[in-house]
């Protein structure tokens, strides 16, 4: 395990309204809210010169059909990056442009997907009962914005399919 | 591995100058002029908002009781971090500002080094057998210089000692 600054826990009530089956939510939620995802951050001057990096680890489950997955985000500064490396597990980074354009880029260990400048992304563990871990690295200055996906939600979804995923359309996107 | 769009390697000539056992080295050169390390690297537009990423993979050996290692640099932009993620083998990461510090941080699996802004970094491998792997991320637009380190070396070597290592004054520095 790397060292680290600060440890978050995400419950799954910080992910209400992006699951589309909300009975399987709510039957979660009354069992207790169970923690979805953690991030272990190398905290840094939130300076353009300076990285912030650390891992992320999503929790193997579902709601319904669809896996367990981080908030996703744009950066404040939108038009900066993020490298993930796969450490441990299985997942899809999911991503999208402002602009209608998405990609689902498959992570495992030893391997690297690149989040380009403009593209909201999150991670979506899609083992049975494995956790994903993931080391990330972004400029320190980038910052959060999650309030644009609160809202609207990605312009797709993940869900099991057999031992595996396809990805689909989601219906209570916005702008469907 | 990565999918990756340029591959160097550097092989010891790349580093003439910077190992105090000049025999050892001629020897070495005699020999063939080995591959000392290799990178391999995402390439992606030289701005602010990217991040340039890869692999870089020492080799392991010695020059007299040196360890190979890489070149090391200072950033062009010179206020730019970066941070390596250990994949295998074990290393040291050496650092040093143009004020005088300095610093000597192991790096194996599954632990990240941060270089802060500023600091030039070589990465030394101190395995007897195995390369030395680690991830790398940087600002995409931070550029190399080379040429300083090149003129003066770093004020610290490592050198092999017994099983382990230990850190030195380098009696070559252009300082000393």
């Amino acid at each position: 395990m790397i060292s680290y600054d600060n440890h978050l826990q995400r419950r799954l009530s910080a992910l209400k309204g992006q699951y589309g089956d909300t009975a399987a939510y709510e039957e979660l939620m009354a069992a207790g809210d169970p923690v979805v995802y953690e991030v272990y951050e190398m905290l840094r001057p939130e300076a353009a010169g300076e990285l912030r990096s650390g891992l992320s680890v999503v929790h193997p489950g579902r709601v319904g059909e669809e896996f367990y997955m981080t908030k996703g985000h744009f950066h404040s500064i939108i038009d900066t990056a993020e490298v993930y490396y796969g450490v441990q597990g299985r997942g899809v980074l999911l991503m999208e442009d402002s602009g209608g354009e998405w990609a689902a880029e498959e992570v495992e260990p030893s391997r690297a997907v690149y989040v380009p400048p403009g593209w909201a992304h999150r991670s979506i563990n899609i083992g049975n009962s494995e956790d994903l871990v993931t080391f990330f690295v972004y400029r320190a200055d980038a910052g959060h914005d999650y309030g644009t996906i609160e809202r609207q939600g990605f312009r797709k979804i993940v869900l099991r399919e057999g031992q595996g995923y396809r990805v689909a359309d989601n219906p209570h996107h916005a702008q469907h």
